[in-house]
């Protein structure tokens, strides 16, 4: 039984990048960050330090800005792919490509021409795997941070000899979304459909009375396949952000779901993918 | 010559609160993280290990949390008043005390009556010191990420043998501010005069043709104290957060202001006072 | 065709754990972050809110600090299998588990009986995934921060119309690694393994005059699959933290490999999984 | 009434640097994070844009770079005390300078000649302040995380109607800590002096039985001023990272201080200065 190289990739991460657009006075602004990583057979790389077929990770962070000016970057589903089919595409020895897009959110400062705020914490992503039989595009949202103050339960839950949790049929319920879908193909209103997604994500955690978490995160994902064929599954990751209700009884004050101890850790983390059957 | 204790504080940090309002069907949220420092003769405490007169930052946690049911949490600068004068004025050995509060922005989502989504990275401050003499109250701001694309100049700076910089008339201006503006008094319109304030700084940030982070960090410090009688002084330390031109001539394309590597570290660190005469 | 529930998992992230063993005047410490995610039929939980065979997180909680207790803490391999093979033996929903751990180290100071002295950032890992087939481990180590200040080259790599970068025959080449290697099987000494997989993967790292990191990564793990025979495979996950030569001739200085720039972003990403064929 | 500009300065923050001495085969390195501030009469930066006093941060940045291969980067205080003083005597409109440096550790890898381990958390620091009058040297650490599982207690403290807190005569103590001491002048042994008081601030936290963490402060304190005339005064800044004894009660567990959780926030904060009289 021998030793081998198994599965291997590289790559230059967290490229951070901003583009202006300043043909008119009213500039605009795409803020990315971009990692990009290739595949290919680079067993000579490994084991013998030939870097004959090695593209530098430099090179690959010139294509990213390079790419920005010459092909542009505006939807960053587009500016990814135009990335990866080119690595899999002109760089013979690469046949497999991943790049990851993540995007920071500017506001304009008072409707000014030139002038922006971040927003955030929520950051809107896209990472696309492409090779020779084509490209499928993943985009996304994290760090969208969540609270309901009711319309929230836990009850009726499996007990062991290790519980010890109280009931609850009224609490706060807050998480910091990740939600990753994935696209049947690459004819897509990549900024439309991205703010759609987004929009039902959030209305489903508003209106859905929810009696655990499991089942908002199922809400969402059913919501956003039935809106949008050209989505063929949703991934979501939702750490349960735990707002403890503070005992203020010592103190001779009640307190009906008013005043929250916000934990840091331990934190619930539930996680689902919504698909196709 | 002896050894002496020096200047001593202690106190409960980084307590993390969340303050629903649940009156109405539509609730208001307050989400804030308080820190408690206190003064006094603790001498004891010290070189004796005997804490007859120290309260336990434990006790202090737990008034943060009762206040906020007890006397409210709704503008940050009067909730850390009234813990600072109740530690001052209500706890024998304590001679003075410092609040501070940062509170985390969240609007509603869909203007839906219970559920919110944060907002940020921006996030608002408060610190009031308070003795037997009266309580100070320093409000402001951190971590405002602001950028404008043009207006924006560098030229005409001393120069010496470790000197490479070019000049430039053009460039991307991009700060993370941190503020923070000290009252004369504390009968304020807090949110109010908070509102403009913020106001003041980003609009003198977007229309001040720079020549300098220096001169524009004085504009704005002057525009707040011209418009607000009752902020005594305002301190600003900006980051210089450098956005380089990236040389695309090796790839056969023009830059003309289009794309930047934002870099991480090190940065410029430019820090004024504004104060009055 | 229908929308329908994928793969899900949940647990409690992060429970943050001490364990102290004071039987003798030297106690011992085990300082751990412990994750837990159970898998099975969660149907209901999704798609009704019906939380009947949903053991709470908090319960999971519950649990990794009692077992601390009820039996032991020493290696976390041992700890990560029991807790694992309770919750698919014991809860009847659970059909899958996975326990991760991370274990901080302490030192102790100047070898007193009871206080230590954090060490890092390093962080030793375990994972344990189990099911009604049996359990599989997978121990590694995070945050190894290596740097050598010569005996590393980069040169002979592919170039394109992208490339601008020169080659080096001398260079400093730096990580921080991640490495996460399976067992065949739980018959082992983790702690032993564990220590001499780390000793192989620095030694390695130092003494392997370094054509390209994926030579230094091949190397490692080459060397650790040969001496231990109860390891499958190896991963290793290698950003390279550049460390870029400072041009000093604008001051009239030499800088013959002596004074250099430690980037930040954008930074190389190697990624290579040896195994056995 | 005026309004005015107050105190002011700016310089090059975090300036990522690693030097290499590689005369002999067996190399040395030094890894530090260098900031610099100058202050001087700056009014015409500021009010009318005018850089004509103005050194760029971006030639700071390069002299540290500089500096670092021209003066040599040995003990911390030195490099920054070189630094500062040619700001101040070499640069006309520079009336006072900062000079802050980091020293991250590095251990050698299995006594490797070129190839080092990171060591931390723990960090060492120094901040020198020059102006026409001198220079005055302040060396620290920071997060030096220290953990006693016992000789600790809090009792006998104050209570009042906020107070829940039960006395403790057997309690984890342990901290991240924040020390800086300033010397009386500059013909110090900076490296021995430093180890030597870091030695004594661990002994002390190690062998005090602990009434309270602020009396272990004083006793830290007082043991480094008693062993160094040279030393003007220390301040201590220390968190008290809770380790919470975690109630197994309810599984039928005893719990004689072996299992805790430790909690991220709040924390205790506990601040000192010792000084002589």
């Amino acid at each position: 039984m021998g030793i081998v190289l198994g599965a291997n990739q590289y790559g230059k991460a967290e490229n951070r990048l901003v583009r202006i657009y300043r043909e008119n006075t009213r500039h605009e602004i795409r803020d990315v960050t971009v990692s990009t990583a290739l595949r290919g057979d680079f067993t000579d790389a490994h084991l013998a330090g030939d870097q004959a077929r090695v593209l530098p990770t430099d090179t690959q962070k010139n294509t990213c800005y390079a790419f920005a000016k010459e092909h542009g970057l505006r939807e960053i589903e587009d500016y990814a792919l135009t990335l990866a089919r080119h690595f899999v595409d002109d760089v013979e020895p690469v046949t497999g490509a991943t790049i990851a897009v993540d995007e920071l959110g500017w506001q304009r400062a008072q409707e000014h021409d030139h002038t922006w705020v971040r927003t955030g914490p929520e950051v809107r992503t896209t990472e696309v795997v492409a090779d020779a039989s084509g490209a499928v595009v993943t985009s996304g949202l994290k760090d969208l941070v969540l609270l309901k103050s009711t319309g929230s339960e836990f009850a009726g839950f499996l007990t062991d000899e290790y519980t010890t949790l109280a009931e609850t049929h009224d609490r706060i319920m807050s998480t910091s979304l990740v939600a990753t879908w994935s696209y049947t193909g690459t004819d897509v209103d990549w900024d439309k459909t991205w703010a759609d997604v987004r929009t039902i994500l959030v209305e489903r955690f508003a209106n859905v009375h929810s009696l655990a978490l499991q089942q908002t995160l199922w809400e969402m994902g059913r919501a956003v396949l039935e809106a949008h064929p050209a989505i063929a599954s949703i991934s979501l990751s939702a750490p349960n952000k735990h707002h403890f209700l503070v005992d203020l009884a010592p103190f001779g004050l009640e307190n009906p779901g008013e005043v929250f101890y916000a934990a840091d850790r331990p934190y619930g983390l539930i996680e689902a993918v919504v698909t196709r059957s």
